[in-house]
Protein backbone atom coordinates (compact mmCIF):
# COMPACT_ATOMS: atom_id res chain seq x y z
CA UNK A 1 0.00 0.00 0.00
CA UNK A 2 1.08 3.40 -0.93
CA UNK A 3 2.86 5.35 2.20
CA UNK A 4 5.37 4.93 4.83
CA UNK A 5 5.54 4.89 8.73
CA UNK A 6 7.65 7.57 9.88
CA UNK A 7 7.18 11.36 8.33
CA UNK A 8 8.60 14.55 9.36
CA UNK A 9 7.68 17.91 8.57
CA UNK A 10 10.44 20.77 10.16
CA UNK A 11 8.49 23.33 9.42
CA UNK A 12 5.23 24.88 11.77
CA UNK A 13 3.87 27.75 13.74
CA UNK A 14 0.88 28.54 14.53
CA UNK A 15 0.25 32.38 14.32
CA UNK A 16 -0.88 34.59 17.25
CA UNK A 17 -4.59 35.22 17.02
CA UNK A 18 -3.76 38.66 17.60
CA UNK A 19 -1.91 39.25 14.85
CA UNK A 20 -4.53 39.20 12.07
CA UNK A 21 -6.79 41.53 11.49
CA UNK A 22 -9.90 39.33 12.33
CA UNK A 23 -10.51 36.21 13.61
CA UNK A 24 -11.37 34.20 10.72
CA UNK A 25 -8.01 35.60 9.18
CA UNK A 26 -6.05 33.16 11.53
CA UNK A 27 -4.02 30.43 9.63
CA UNK A 28 -4.22 26.99 9.82
CA UNK A 29 -1.57 24.86 10.19
CA UNK A 30 -2.89 21.20 8.65
CA UNK A 31 -1.02 17.48 8.34
CA UNK A 32 -2.86 15.92 5.73
CA UNK A 33 -2.92 11.89 5.96
CA UNK A 34 -4.16 9.49 3.57
CA UNK A 35 -4.36 6.03 4.68
CA UNK A 36 -4.82 4.33 1.73
CA UNK A 37 -5.34 0.77 3.15
CA UNK A 38 -7.27 -2.11 4.55
CA UNK A 39 -6.55 -1.36 8.07
CA UNK A 40 -7.21 1.71 10.70
CA UNK A 41 -3.92 4.14 11.06
CA UNK A 42 -2.61 4.55 14.62
CA UNK A 43 -0.37 8.07 14.57
CA UNK A 44 1.46 8.90 17.42
CA UNK A 45 2.81 12.36 16.64
CA UNK A 46 5.49 14.15 18.58
CA UNK A 47 5.75 18.10 18.47
CA UNK A 48 9.58 19.43 18.47
CA UNK A 49 10.08 23.00 19.58
CA UNK A 50 13.34 25.39 19.51
CA UNK A 51 13.50 25.54 23.52
CA UNK A 52 12.34 22.60 25.16
CA UNK A 53 11.69 19.51 25.42
CA UNK A 54 9.40 17.50 22.50
CA UNK A 55 5.97 16.85 23.80
CA UNK A 56 3.67 14.09 22.96
CA UNK A 57 2.26 11.37 21.58
CA UNK A 58 -0.50 13.18 20.12
CA UNK A 59 -2.59 9.95 19.41
CA UNK A 60 -4.66 10.03 16.23
CA UNK A 61 -6.51 7.60 14.08
CA UNK A 62 -7.23 7.64 10.44
CA UNK A 63 -9.83 4.86 9.66
CA UNK A 64 -9.04 2.77 6.34
CA UNK A 65 -9.38 4.01 3.23
CA UNK A 66 -9.69 7.38 4.56
CA UNK A 67 -7.99 10.43 4.68
CA UNK A 68 -8.23 12.77 7.70
CA UNK A 69 -6.71 16.79 7.76
CA UNK A 70 -6.09 17.55 11.36
CA UNK A 71 -5.26 21.25 12.27
CA UNK A 72 -2.51 21.99 14.90
CA UNK A 73 -5.22 24.34 16.44
CA UNK A 74 -6.76 22.09 17.08
CA UNK A 75 -4.72 19.79 19.20
CA UNK A 76 -5.23 19.44 23.02
CA UNK A 77 -4.04 16.08 24.25
CA UNK A 78 -1.51 15.98 26.28
CA UNK A 79 -1.24 20.24 25.58
CA UNK A 80 -1.93 22.61 23.31
CA UNK A 81 0.55 23.41 20.61
CA UNK A 82 1.52 27.64 21.79
CA UNK A 83 0.93 30.19 19.56
CA UNK A 84 4.05 32.28 18.17
CA UNK A 85 6.22 29.85 18.29
CA UNK A 86 8.25 27.74 15.69
CA UNK A 87 7.73 24.04 16.22
CA UNK A 88 8.15 20.97 14.28
CA UNK A 89 6.44 17.67 13.60
CA UNK A 90 7.31 13.75 13.43
CA UNK A 91 4.34 11.27 12.31
CA UNK A 92 4.47 7.65 13.70
CA UNK A 93 2.00 5.28 11.89
CA UNK A 94 1.22 1.75 12.51
CA UNK A 95 0.58 1.17 9.03
CA UNK A 96 1.77 2.86 5.65
CA UNK A 97 0.26 6.29 5.27
CA UNK A 98 1.00 9.31 3.00
CA UNK A 99 1.52 12.75 4.76
CA UNK A 100 1.52 16.49 3.59
CA UNK A 101 2.09 19.15 5.05
CA UNK A 102 -0.39 22.57 4.24
CA UNK A 103 -0.99 26.16 5.59
CA UNK A 104 -4.55 27.80 4.55
CA UNK A 105 -6.53 30.10 6.10
CA UNK A 106 -10.51 30.57 5.94
CA UNK A 107 -11.04 34.15 4.72
CA UNK A 108 -11.34 33.12 1.54
CA UNK A 109 -11.42 30.35 -1.52
CA UNK A 110 -8.26 30.66 -3.08
CA UNK A 111 -6.02 31.58 0.47
CA UNK A 112 -3.86 28.58 1.11
CA UNK A 113 -0.55 29.56 1.25
CA UNK A 114 1.62 26.68 1.13
CA UNK A 115 1.84 23.14 1.02
CA UNK A 116 4.93 20.24 1.01
CA UNK A 117 4.94 16.97 0.88
CA UNK A 118 6.32 15.60 4.54
CA UNK A 119 9.55 14.04 4.34
CA UNK A 120 8.85 10.61 4.46
CA UNK A 121 11.64 8.30 6.82
CA UNK A 122 11.96 4.49 5.87
CA UNK B 1 11.41 6.82 -18.73
CA UNK B 2 11.09 9.40 -15.67
CA UNK B 3 8.59 8.68 -13.68
CA UNK B 4 6.70 5.83 -11.66
CA UNK B 5 3.36 4.00 -11.64
CA UNK B 6 1.62 5.21 -8.54
CA UNK B 7 1.28 8.76 -6.42
CA UNK B 8 -0.47 10.00 -3.94
CA UNK B 9 -1.87 13.85 -2.68
CA UNK B 10 -3.22 13.88 0.68
CA UNK B 11 -4.49 16.91 0.29
CA UNK B 12 -7.23 18.21 -1.53
CA UNK B 13 -10.36 20.48 -1.44
CA UNK B 14 -12.54 22.52 -3.43
CA UNK B 15 -14.05 25.46 -2.12
CA UNK B 16 -17.91 26.14 -2.54
CA UNK B 17 -18.66 28.19 -5.06
CA UNK B 18 -20.38 30.81 -3.20
CA UNK B 19 -17.51 31.71 -0.96
CA UNK B 20 -15.67 33.46 -3.37
CA UNK B 21 -16.81 36.74 -4.01
CA UNK B 22 -16.93 36.73 -7.62
CA UNK B 23 -17.12 33.40 -10.02
CA UNK B 24 -13.90 33.76 -11.60
CA UNK B 25 -12.22 33.99 -8.25
CA UNK B 26 -12.78 30.16 -7.37
CA UNK B 27 -9.90 27.69 -6.62
CA UNK B 28 -9.16 25.28 -9.31
CA UNK B 29 -7.32 21.91 -7.33
CA UNK B 30 -5.20 20.80 -10.41
CA UNK B 31 -3.21 17.81 -11.15
CA UNK B 32 -0.17 17.85 -13.45
CA UNK B 33 0.49 14.87 -14.69
CA UNK B 34 3.49 14.64 -16.93
CA UNK B 35 4.15 11.46 -19.45
CA UNK B 36 7.61 11.70 -21.14
CA UNK B 37 7.62 8.32 -22.54
CA UNK B 38 6.24 7.00 -25.89
CA UNK B 39 3.25 5.30 -24.84
CA UNK B 40 0.00 7.05 -23.83
CA UNK B 41 -1.29 6.39 -20.41
CA UNK B 42 -4.12 5.11 -18.54
CA UNK B 43 -4.88 6.86 -15.25
CA UNK B 44 -6.83 5.49 -12.79
CA UNK B 45 -7.74 7.83 -9.75
CA UNK B 46 -9.62 6.92 -6.80
CA UNK B 47 -10.90 9.64 -4.80
CA UNK B 48 -10.38 9.00 -1.06
CA UNK B 49 -12.72 10.97 1.79
CA UNK B 50 -12.95 11.85 5.22
CA UNK B 51 -16.39 10.34 6.28
CA UNK B 52 -17.24 7.87 3.57
CA UNK B 53 -15.85 4.99 1.24
CA UNK B 54 -13.39 6.13 -2.06
CA UNK B 55 -15.03 6.38 -5.20
CA UNK B 56 -13.53 5.88 -8.49
CA UNK B 57 -11.54 5.03 -10.70
CA UNK B 58 -11.69 8.27 -12.75
CA UNK B 59 -10.37 7.06 -15.90
CA UNK B 60 -7.69 9.80 -17.63
CA UNK B 61 -5.47 9.46 -20.58
CA UNK B 62 -2.32 11.19 -21.43
CA UNK B 63 -1.08 10.73 -24.63
CA UNK B 64 2.79 10.04 -25.13
CA UNK B 65 5.21 12.75 -24.76
CA UNK B 66 2.44 14.74 -23.82
CA UNK B 67 1.77 16.60 -20.56
CA UNK B 68 -1.97 17.12 -18.60
CA UNK B 69 -3.28 19.19 -15.90
CA UNK B 70 -7.07 17.83 -15.03
CA UNK B 71 -8.49 19.97 -12.26
CA UNK B 72 -10.40 17.87 -10.24
CA UNK B 73 -13.38 20.34 -10.10
CA UNK B 74 -13.89 19.19 -13.21
CA UNK B 75 -14.26 15.15 -12.53
CA UNK B 76 -17.69 13.81 -13.35
CA UNK B 77 -17.59 10.25 -13.86
CA UNK B 78 -18.48 8.48 -11.67
CA UNK B 79 -19.40 11.49 -10.17
CA UNK B 80 -18.09 15.11 -9.21
CA UNK B 81 -16.22 15.44 -6.06
CA UNK B 82 -17.85 17.45 -3.67
CA UNK B 83 -17.04 21.12 -3.07
CA UNK B 84 -16.12 22.05 0.63
CA UNK B 85 -15.32 18.81 1.83
CA UNK B 86 -11.47 16.98 2.30
CA UNK B 87 -10.51 14.74 -0.36
CA UNK B 88 -6.79 13.03 -0.96
CA UNK B 89 -6.23 11.13 -4.52
CA UNK B 90 -4.20 8.15 -5.32
CA UNK B 91 -3.03 7.89 -9.07
CA UNK B 92 -2.23 4.56 -10.90
CA UNK B 93 -0.71 4.46 -14.29
CA UNK B 94 0.30 1.75 -16.57
CA UNK B 95 2.98 3.48 -17.40
CA UNK B 96 5.57 5.73 -15.78
CA UNK B 97 4.11 9.33 -15.38
CA UNK B 98 5.20 12.26 -12.84
CA UNK B 99 2.18 13.91 -11.19
CA UNK B 100 2.25 17.22 -9.50
CA UNK B 101 -0.36 19.14 -7.41
CA UNK B 102 -0.95 22.82 -8.02
CA UNK B 103 -4.18 24.99 -6.87
CA UNK B 104 -4.64 28.07 -8.61
CA UNK B 105 -7.04 30.75 -9.39
CA UNK B 106 -7.84 32.24 -12.54
CA UNK B 107 -8.47 36.20 -11.25
CA UNK B 108 -4.76 37.06 -12.06
CA UNK B 109 -1.52 36.11 -14.19
CA UNK B 110 0.40 35.75 -10.48
CA UNK B 111 -1.80 34.09 -8.69
CA UNK B 112 -1.04 30.22 -8.10
CA UNK B 113 -0.85 29.88 -4.35
CA UNK B 114 0.68 26.32 -3.58
CA UNK B 115 2.29 23.48 -5.36
CA UNK B 116 4.04 20.14 -4.46
CA UNK B 117 5.03 17.19 -6.08
CA UNK B 118 3.00 14.27 -5.31
CA UNK B 119 4.34 11.66 -3.22
CA UNK B 120 5.61 8.57 -5.70
CA UNK B 121 5.09 4.50 -4.91
CA UNK B 122 7.08 2.03 -5.85
CA UNK C 1 28.02 14.99 -5.30
CA UNK C 2 24.46 16.16 -4.05
CA UNK C 3 22.30 16.11 -7.23
CA UNK C 4 21.17 14.01 -9.98
CA UNK C 5 21.60 13.85 -13.53
CA UNK C 6 17.62 13.81 -14.56
CA UNK C 7 14.02 15.68 -13.05
CA UNK C 8 10.62 16.40 -14.34
CA UNK C 9 8.52 19.18 -13.41
CA UNK C 10 4.60 18.60 -14.52
CA UNK C 11 3.70 22.18 -14.08
CA UNK C 12 4.09 25.02 -16.12
CA UNK C 13 2.38 27.91 -16.98
CA UNK C 14 3.28 31.50 -18.37
CA UNK C 15 0.18 33.82 -18.18
CA UNK C 16 -0.46 35.80 -21.27
CA UNK C 17 1.00 39.53 -20.77
CA UNK C 18 -2.59 40.55 -20.93
CA UNK C 19 -3.68 39.23 -18.21
CA UNK C 20 -1.45 41.56 -15.15
CA UNK C 21 -2.73 45.19 -14.83
CA UNK C 22 0.64 46.30 -15.34
CA UNK C 23 3.73 44.56 -17.28
CA UNK C 24 5.59 44.15 -13.68
CA UNK C 25 2.96 41.75 -12.31
CA UNK C 26 3.44 39.19 -14.80
CA UNK C 27 4.73 36.01 -13.26
CA UNK C 28 7.78 34.23 -13.55
CA UNK C 29 8.51 31.10 -13.95
CA UNK C 30 11.50 29.76 -12.61
CA UNK C 31 13.73 26.65 -13.03
CA UNK C 32 16.88 27.16 -10.16
CA UNK C 33 19.81 25.00 -10.68
CA UNK C 34 22.42 24.24 -8.56
CA UNK C 35 25.42 22.82 -9.70
CA UNK C 36 27.36 22.30 -6.68
CA UNK C 37 30.06 20.36 -8.12
CA UNK C 38 33.71 21.03 -9.87
CA UNK C 39 32.42 20.73 -13.41
CA UNK C 40 30.49 22.89 -15.55
CA UNK C 41 26.69 21.56 -16.12
CA UNK C 42 25.11 20.84 -19.47
CA UNK C 43 21.24 20.87 -19.17
CA UNK C 44 19.26 19.78 -22.25
CA UNK C 45 15.87 20.88 -21.72
CA UNK C 46 12.92 19.67 -22.96
CA UNK C 47 9.54 20.93 -23.16
CA UNK C 48 6.18 18.85 -23.02
CA UNK C 49 2.64 20.25 -24.07
CA UNK C 50 -0.81 18.86 -24.23
CA UNK C 51 -1.50 19.15 -27.88
CA UNK C 52 1.60 18.98 -29.63
CA UNK C 53 5.24 17.33 -29.80
CA UNK C 54 7.83 18.46 -27.30
CA UNK C 55 10.38 21.08 -27.94
CA UNK C 56 13.92 21.01 -27.13
CA UNK C 57 16.52 20.78 -26.23
CA UNK C 58 16.80 24.03 -24.69
CA UNK C 59 20.90 24.00 -23.77
CA UNK C 60 21.54 25.98 -20.96
CA UNK C 61 24.87 25.36 -18.67
CA UNK C 62 25.46 26.38 -14.88
CA UNK C 63 29.41 26.75 -13.87
CA UNK C 64 30.69 24.20 -11.64
CA UNK C 65 29.95 25.73 -8.31
CA UNK C 66 27.45 28.37 -9.14
CA UNK C 67 23.66 28.26 -9.28
CA UNK C 68 21.72 29.44 -11.95
CA UNK C 69 17.71 30.47 -11.98
CA UNK C 70 16.55 30.51 -15.65
CA UNK C 71 13.02 31.91 -16.05
CA UNK C 72 10.92 29.79 -18.68
CA UNK C 73 9.76 33.57 -20.06
CA UNK C 74 13.25 33.75 -21.85
CA UNK C 75 13.70 30.62 -23.12
CA UNK C 76 13.90 31.31 -27.01
CA UNK C 77 16.39 28.72 -28.77
CA UNK C 78 14.68 26.32 -30.16
CA UNK C 79 11.47 28.74 -29.85
CA UNK C 80 9.97 30.99 -27.25
CA UNK C 81 7.51 29.12 -24.63
CA UNK C 82 4.07 30.16 -25.71
CA UNK C 83 2.07 32.50 -22.70
CA UNK C 84 -1.36 30.78 -21.81
CA UNK C 85 -0.40 27.18 -22.68
CA UNK C 86 0.28 24.36 -19.83
CA UNK C 87 3.42 22.68 -20.14
CA UNK C 88 5.61 20.47 -18.78
CA UNK C 89 9.66 20.12 -18.39
CA UNK C 90 12.35 17.36 -18.09
CA UNK C 91 15.94 18.63 -17.40
CA UNK C 92 19.03 16.42 -18.47
CA UNK C 93 22.65 17.56 -16.74
CA UNK C 94 25.62 15.60 -18.04
CA UNK C 95 26.76 16.12 -13.82
CA UNK C 96 24.34 15.77 -10.77
CA UNK C 97 22.70 18.84 -10.30
CA UNK C 98 19.13 19.95 -7.95
CA UNK C 99 16.43 21.45 -9.37
CA UNK C 100 13.49 23.63 -7.71
CA UNK C 101 10.45 25.25 -9.86
CA UNK C 102 9.65 28.32 -8.14
CA UNK C 103 7.03 31.06 -9.84
CA UNK C 104 7.50 34.58 -8.00
CA UNK C 105 6.74 37.77 -9.41
CA UNK C 106 8.49 41.28 -8.87
CA UNK C 107 5.77 43.73 -7.74
CA UNK C 108 6.84 43.32 -4.17
CA UNK C 109 9.22 41.58 -2.10
CA UNK C 110 7.04 38.94 -1.08
CA UNK C 111 5.24 37.64 -3.53
CA UNK C 112 6.70 34.98 -4.57
CA UNK C 113 4.11 31.61 -4.53
CA UNK C 114 4.59 28.69 -5.17
CA UNK C 115 7.91 26.47 -5.12
CA UNK C 116 8.77 22.97 -4.91
CA UNK C 117 11.04 21.03 -5.57
CA UNK C 118 11.44 18.81 -8.94
CA UNK C 119 10.92 15.64 -9.07
CA UNK C 120 14.30 12.97 -9.94
CA UNK C 121 15.24 10.52 -12.02
CA UNK C 122 17.60 8.46 -11.47
CA UNK D 1 16.65 8.73 13.45
CA UNK D 2 14.69 10.51 10.68
CA UNK D 3 17.01 12.00 8.27
CA UNK D 4 19.75 12.42 6.58
CA UNK D 5 23.40 14.43 6.68
CA UNK D 6 23.52 16.30 3.07
CA UNK D 7 20.82 18.52 2.10
CA UNK D 8 20.29 20.95 -1.10
CA UNK D 9 18.11 23.83 -1.82
CA UNK D 10 18.75 25.65 -4.70
CA UNK D 11 16.18 28.49 -4.76
CA UNK D 12 16.94 31.44 -2.16
CA UNK D 13 16.45 35.21 -2.58
CA UNK D 14 16.65 37.89 -0.15
CA UNK D 15 14.82 40.82 -1.35
CA UNK D 16 16.44 44.56 -0.86
CA UNK D 17 14.77 46.13 1.69
CA UNK D 18 13.88 49.18 -0.21
CA UNK D 19 11.58 46.97 -2.15
CA UNK D 20 9.13 46.35 0.37
CA UNK D 21 6.47 49.43 1.34
CA UNK D 22 7.19 49.09 5.31
CA UNK D 23 10.01 47.47 7.02
CA UNK D 24 7.65 45.16 8.75
CA UNK D 25 7.19 44.36 4.75
CA UNK D 26 10.30 42.65 4.31
CA UNK D 27 10.32 38.70 3.29
CA UNK D 28 12.19 36.62 5.24
CA UNK D 29 14.03 33.13 3.47
CA UNK D 30 14.27 30.85 6.34
CA UNK D 31 15.81 27.16 6.99
CA UNK D 32 13.55 24.94 9.09
CA UNK D 33 15.78 21.71 10.72
CA UNK D 34 14.45 19.16 12.99
CA UNK D 35 16.88 16.81 15.14
CA UNK D 36 14.86 14.73 16.01
CA UNK D 37 18.38 12.50 17.61
CA UNK D 38 19.71 12.54 20.67
CA UNK D 39 22.79 13.95 19.92
CA UNK D 40 23.41 17.58 19.25
CA UNK D 41 23.86 18.73 15.34
CA UNK D 42 25.84 20.88 13.96
CA UNK D 43 25.73 21.96 10.45
CA UNK D 44 27.92 23.46 8.02
CA UNK D 45 26.10 25.59 5.49
CA UNK D 46 27.55 26.39 1.83
CA UNK D 47 26.03 29.51 -0.10
CA UNK D 48 26.28 29.59 -4.13
CA UNK D 49 25.58 32.27 -6.34
CA UNK D 50 25.06 32.71 -9.99
CA UNK D 51 28.48 34.98 -10.44
CA UNK D 52 31.51 34.28 -7.96
CA UNK D 53 32.35 31.42 -5.70
CA UNK D 54 30.62 29.91 -2.67
CA UNK D 55 30.97 31.34 0.82
CA UNK D 56 31.14 29.03 3.77
CA UNK D 57 30.57 27.40 5.59
CA UNK D 58 28.27 29.05 7.71
CA UNK D 59 28.58 27.12 11.32
CA UNK D 60 24.73 26.46 12.87
CA UNK D 61 23.80 23.78 15.82
CA UNK D 62 20.52 22.69 16.54
CA UNK D 63 20.29 20.94 20.01
CA UNK D 64 19.63 17.30 20.42
CA UNK D 65 15.34 17.00 20.05
CA UNK D 66 15.15 20.19 18.89
CA UNK D 67 14.06 22.15 16.08
CA UNK D 68 15.48 25.51 14.45
CA UNK D 69 14.46 27.90 12.02
CA UNK D 70 16.98 29.87 10.80
CA UNK D 71 16.91 32.72 8.51
CA UNK D 72 18.96 33.74 6.16
CA UNK D 73 18.20 37.44 6.53
CA UNK D 74 20.41 36.85 9.71
CA UNK D 75 23.22 35.03 8.37
CA UNK D 76 26.60 37.26 9.24
CA UNK D 77 29.64 35.09 9.52
CA UNK D 78 31.62 34.81 7.00
CA UNK D 79 29.52 37.40 5.68
CA UNK D 80 26.14 38.55 5.19
CA UNK D 81 24.16 37.18 2.16
CA UNK D 82 23.49 39.99 -0.07
CA UNK D 83 19.86 40.97 -0.66
CA UNK D 84 18.53 41.01 -4.45
CA UNK D 85 20.81 38.15 -5.65
CA UNK D 86 20.01 34.96 -6.50
CA UNK D 87 21.82 32.01 -4.18
CA UNK D 88 21.25 28.27 -3.30
CA UNK D 89 22.64 26.66 -0.51
CA UNK D 90 23.68 23.16 0.36
CA UNK D 91 23.79 22.23 4.31
CA UNK D 92 25.60 19.62 5.85
CA UNK D 93 25.06 17.82 9.01
CA UNK D 94 27.28 15.71 11.42
CA UNK D 95 23.96 13.20 12.48
CA UNK D 96 20.85 13.02 10.81
CA UNK D 97 18.75 16.49 10.35
CA UNK D 98 15.50 17.14 8.04
CA UNK D 99 15.72 20.16 6.13
CA UNK D 100 12.42 22.37 4.66
CA UNK D 101 12.58 25.92 3.15
CA UNK D 102 10.17 28.34 3.82
CA UNK D 103 9.95 31.91 2.97
CA UNK D 104 7.08 33.92 5.23
CA UNK D 105 6.85 37.64 6.09
CA UNK D 106 5.75 39.19 9.17
CA UNK D 107 3.09 41.42 8.04
CA UNK D 108 0.21 39.21 8.97
CA UNK D 109 -0.43 35.59 10.62
CA UNK D 110 -1.33 33.97 6.88
CA UNK D 111 0.97 35.27 4.41
CA UNK D 112 3.73 32.62 4.70
CA UNK D 113 3.99 32.22 0.99
CA UNK D 114 6.11 29.19 -0.23
CA UNK D 115 7.79 26.23 1.37
CA UNK D 116 9.30 23.15 -0.23
CA UNK D 117 11.34 20.31 1.34
CA UNK D 118 15.22 20.45 0.67
CA UNK D 119 16.48 17.57 -1.57
CA UNK D 120 18.18 15.29 0.61
CA UNK D 121 21.50 13.65 -0.77
CA UNK D 122 22.45 10.70 0.37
Amino acid sequence: MIGTRTWAIPEGYIPEESTGPEPEMESHETLCVLNAGDEEATLEITVYFSDRDPVGPYEKTVPARRTSHFRFNDFDEPEPIPTGADFATVIESDVPVVCQHTRLDSRQAENALLSTMAYPGE
